[in-house]
């Protein structure tokens, strides 16, 4: 998929160096150390791909796709803030490296700046689909921290954290790829709904993975969630299947936030006992499966099979 | 001056409190404690006074002043989290009583909520003043986070952080009056060039009331900027013109953190010594002439008057 979009995605890393410059030096510095430093840039190439799906020939989705990145940018720098994380991507985070401060503020400049961007572009749909995503990725993540250490919570409240939180914005990602494009409604609904499924699907493929030991040669920390004490889904499962000394270890860890030596070890054999993980993932691919439906419409193409294949991809990783 | 927009001044409170809402509660909470904490409002009027300025008679400035009230009110949050703040408007900061999390990401959803509305207004030239006056605030923010604790700071560089994190959405706020009125060009110059001055004159005057027993009377604590080793222009001027031995003292105070008991008062006298505070609002007098100035080109009205008076009082509350 990334050589299908190589030239696009040249063009989308040069607008962002581009506009992520300032005056103000800790400004390209902070955010060129996260955008730099290897990610993935999944979500600016859903937009891509989704031109590309539809046979839009223009140049707009470039400089919209680097104003999805930006507003995932500027999440990233306030999540590590909210998390307290200290690696990103395998690296020190930003907020370790220079403080909560810049990350706060910066996260606020990349964000403003990726609306400027839109604003550019001129087109009102646009701004809508971005702005209501962006709203509701910050509700999704304050609704993550209501929800924090609660073993309580319900599996329909955690699937309306990630849905906010991750697939709001895959969503809109595939989305304005049919909005630059003018495509009829049906195209329109049926990339917001690959992406929002694929969002999903991504998300908990990504909670599963923490507790998984793949996780350490991703450059990633295993046991991150565990030790933050985060509501994933694994967590969840292994909480309710669980017998009352299980669970009672879950509130000590998770709710009391008091863990030990061997607590991640006994967590995850815990879950492995009660098929936590693969449970997870299983939800993963019910999603991921809805993903590729939702692109049935479209002619059968190398992009629409290399969207499939990535969908898949995602959730296989997981194995 | 609120007398005269009383009644638009309550269809923005309406709308803020229909937008600042959503299901997750700790949003309208969190957003409804400094909304409703008695904040003057101030940038939301100058967009009202503005538009009753140019006789402006549709509905679309009252959302707007909204919008605007929202970009404030993200910043605040966002700025106590960055200054570890206690106090906002005499009373508990939201970080202190929901933590830093919540405040940073409320923050985000405010934001975004501006955005949306602004989205809705359907004017492509406001969504464009907006958004370049928040890249313009964050960097402002990172700006003056990069010359924090350092006494050589040029008054150049202090004049350069307050025009963009104070007079540039004082700016923005009065020039949208202008756009939606879609008055000539001069008027819109006019009025941005009205609220920039303003913006500084205040913030001048905010920064010099930091160290004025005023403070007290205001639900404020003296002395904020001086415990933070913030560079503000009183400091800035009583450093450049000390002796060596107060050089000395500024140094261990505001660069090296070390402070003691009896240091505020101390620093106060020196700040009296060199009449720092009484220039800085010399300073002040300076800019809200400009702004006062600017409004010359309208004709004589009830609400020219005003906001002439009103840009007189602020310079004149620190006396």
């Amino acid at each position: 998929m990334q050589a299908l979009v190589t030239e696009d995605m040249a063009r989308v890393n040069e607008t962002i160096l581009a506009r992520m410059h300032s005056p103000v030096a800790l400004i390209p510095q902070l955010a060129g150390h996260l955008i730099a430093s290897g990610g993935k840039r999944l979500r600016p190439m859903l937009t891509l791909a989704g031109a590309r799906l539809i046979g839009y020939e223009g140049t707009r989705h470039t400089k919209l796709a680097a104003c999805v990145e930006f507003i995932h940018t500027a999440t990233l720098l306030h999540d590590d803030v909210v998390d307290d994380s200290d690696l990103r991507r395998g690296k020190d985070s930003a907020n370790v490296l220079w403080g909560n401060k810049p990350s706060v503020l910066v996260g606020d400049f990349l964000f403003s700046r990726a609306f400027e961007l839109m604003v550019e572009d001129g087109s009102l749909k646009v701004l809508r689909l971005l702005s209501h995503a962006s709203s509701v990725i910050a509700e999704g993540e304050v609704l993550q921290l209501s929800i924090s250490n609660d073993l309580e919570t319900p599996e329909e409240s955690y699937l309306q954290v990630i849905e906010a939180k991750t697939a709001a914005l895959f969503e809109a990602a595939t989305q304005i790829a049919a909005v630059v494009g003018e495509r009829p409604e049906n195209e329109e609904v049926a990339l917001a709904s690959f992406g929002r499924n694929f969002g999903i699907a991504f998300q908990l493929v990504d909670d599963a993975l923490d507790y998984s030991a793949h996780q350490a040669t991703l450059g990633k920390s295993v046991g991150d969630d565990f030790r933050e004490g985060k509501i994933t889904l694994p967590v969840i499962l292994a909480y309710r299947r669980g017998s009352e000394d299980e669970r009672d270890f879950w509130k000590r860890t998770i709710e009391d936030m008091d863990q030990k030596d061997g607590d991640l070890g006994h967590a995850l054999a815990l879950m492995d006992k009660h098929g936590a993980i693969t449970d997870t993932i299983e939800r993963a691919r019910h999603y991921g499966a809805i993903a590729r439906d939702a692109l049935a419409i479209f002619q059968d193409s190398k992009t629409r099979q290399l969207l499939n294949d990535i969908v898949r991809f995602c959730v296989e990783r997981a194995y």
